[in-house]
């Protein structure tokens, strides 16, 4: 296989990784240079800044995904359409430098005359399912955009997104709310984040349970301290208050960061689902998948 | 009666007025100074500033409603307990100076061990079953905190708040749906509007339904004019949404302000449920209510 470089290029960080045939980062850089951070015109450089020197082996091949293929980013790559395969993306790559550079389309899905979309989390979804050896399976991708990723026979049948941790980062730093809680956020405290997951289930309406993290840390029912906890479970709760009618009887397979697979992990258990867990080693597995579809020319498209 | 003057005192405003044994503003004053602009230790003087010449009057009465009573207003007044008659309210005043200005007690109601709390609204709740001359009812009082109180024989029996006008603030302001809304949120699309109720609706979700802002407007089917109006009918609608579990057979009355007012019956209209609306004079109502109890001395604790 040619040399192949990962690039995660999301709105605040962009990670980059030397890749083996099977998806294993044999070497990973980490910089603070999401594409907010980036000039128009200016990506090229923060790319070579990154990775220009893998990009010297003869025949390097770059595939990057996320953000970078937003019309804010280095080129929009038009979004292709769920449902689809793997073999799909790698088929409708958009290439900034012919042969070499390319960044993954995102996702469209149109359900009831609305249209959802994600960029990077498409990559994951598939790597997760090769790591997995699985061709069916639901896949939540927590972040300040969850993604739920259903997977059927290999394709991406449907998706859906829940802004959690951006409602979550609104209400603590914002609202109301943030008069009784914390400023420090770092501490989880699970009993505090089942109660909060409790109470979304019980109440089934965001706009009122929210407000109970104000009146319970009023009436001394909850301290500063675990008053983060309880609305990130609060929060949680509501997100997975979905979960049935998403599920079917799919495996649930939960991607993401530690900090996050930790709370969701502690909300899933306390609720008695089973499920999995990957990190972001999910991506490379997704975007080496690709680069084997273009190497074996199974992906008549490629350049 | 002796003289009264009826004070609605907010976060962020004042308003006072002259009013007459039946309820009815002779001089009406607002002036900007919500409980957020007041020094501690300097209630008083805005007090003065505010109604000083018209509490010269022989016998004169203030009665203050809303978040002057609260840990951050004047004085603290203790909640009182939901259920309650208006009476109940009358004869748990904080009195200010013994027999001359007094703070309306907020309500606490505890359901399910999660208390909820209100300051104003219950006197604006109990105003508006004197002004409709009903016993029953429920009444809608939207705003940054939105509330739902269930009257039922001319007591207030449980109620409920809904933070949807914050929500819509945060998410306009802070959000990433910022991106694609109008700075101007002053002109009302009704058939936006109609649509964000319908689709809160159907979602049943804000965690979800509300990316749908953003979504449409990359895909040209939201124009950012139009994407305020949207994302208040979602947020309505979301609200709304609980309604049933809300309402049981009441009459539904909306009070509050008259742009609320058009977006709230907009919504209502467009679900088909019938309601009927008051504004401001409603607080008055309810001012001048507890003042005749006084008076009257069916009120055993008053000064």
């Amino acid at each position: 296989m040619r040399p192949l470089i990962g690039v995660d290029w999301g709105t605040t960080s962009l990670r980059v990784a030397r890749l083996d045939i099977h998806g294993h980062a044999a070497e990973e850089r980490e910089l603070p240079r999401g594409i907010l951070t980036v000039e128009p015109g200016g990506f090229l450089q923060v790319f070579e800044q990154a990775c220009g020197d893998w990009m010297q082996q003869p025949g390097a091949l770059a595939l990057i995904c996320g953000m970078a293929g937003s019309r804010q980013g280095w080129v929009e790559a038009p979004y292709a359409a769920c449902p689809a395969a793997l073999d799909e993306l790698a088929g409708q790559l958009c290439w900034v430098e012919p042969g070499c550079i390319a960044i993954v389309p995102g996702l469209v899905c149109r359900q009831g005359g609305v249209p959802d979309v994600m960029r990077g989390e498409e990559t994951q979804a598939f790597g997760a399912l090769k790591l997995l050896g699985r061709q069916d399976a639901l896949i939540v991708m927590p972040g300040t955009h969850s993604k739920w990723a259903r997977m059927r026979s290999g394709r991406m049948e449907s998706f859906a997104t829940f802004m959690t941790g951006e409602f979550y980062a609104l209400l603590r730093q914002h609202s109301i709310l943030a008069r009784t809680l914390e400023d420090d956020d770092h501490a989880l405290d699970e009993d505090a984040l089942r109660r909060g997951v409790d109470h979304a289930m019980a109440c089934g309406h965001l706009l009122h349970a929210a407000f109970s993290t104000r009146t319970l840390a009023l009436f001394d029912q909850l301290t500063p301290r675990a008053g983060n906890s309880f609305l990130s479970g609060l929060l949680i709760g509501e997100e997975l208050r979905a979960r049935p009618r998403q599920a079917g009887g799919d495996a649930l397979v939960l991607v993401g960061a530690p900090r996050l697979l930790q709370r969701y992990g502690a909300a899933l258990r306390h609720l008695g689902v089973e499920f999995e867990t990957l990190g972001h080693e999910a991506t490379w597995q997704g975007l080496a998948a690709m680069a084997r579809f273009l190497e074996t020319g199974r992906c008549p498209q490629a350049a």
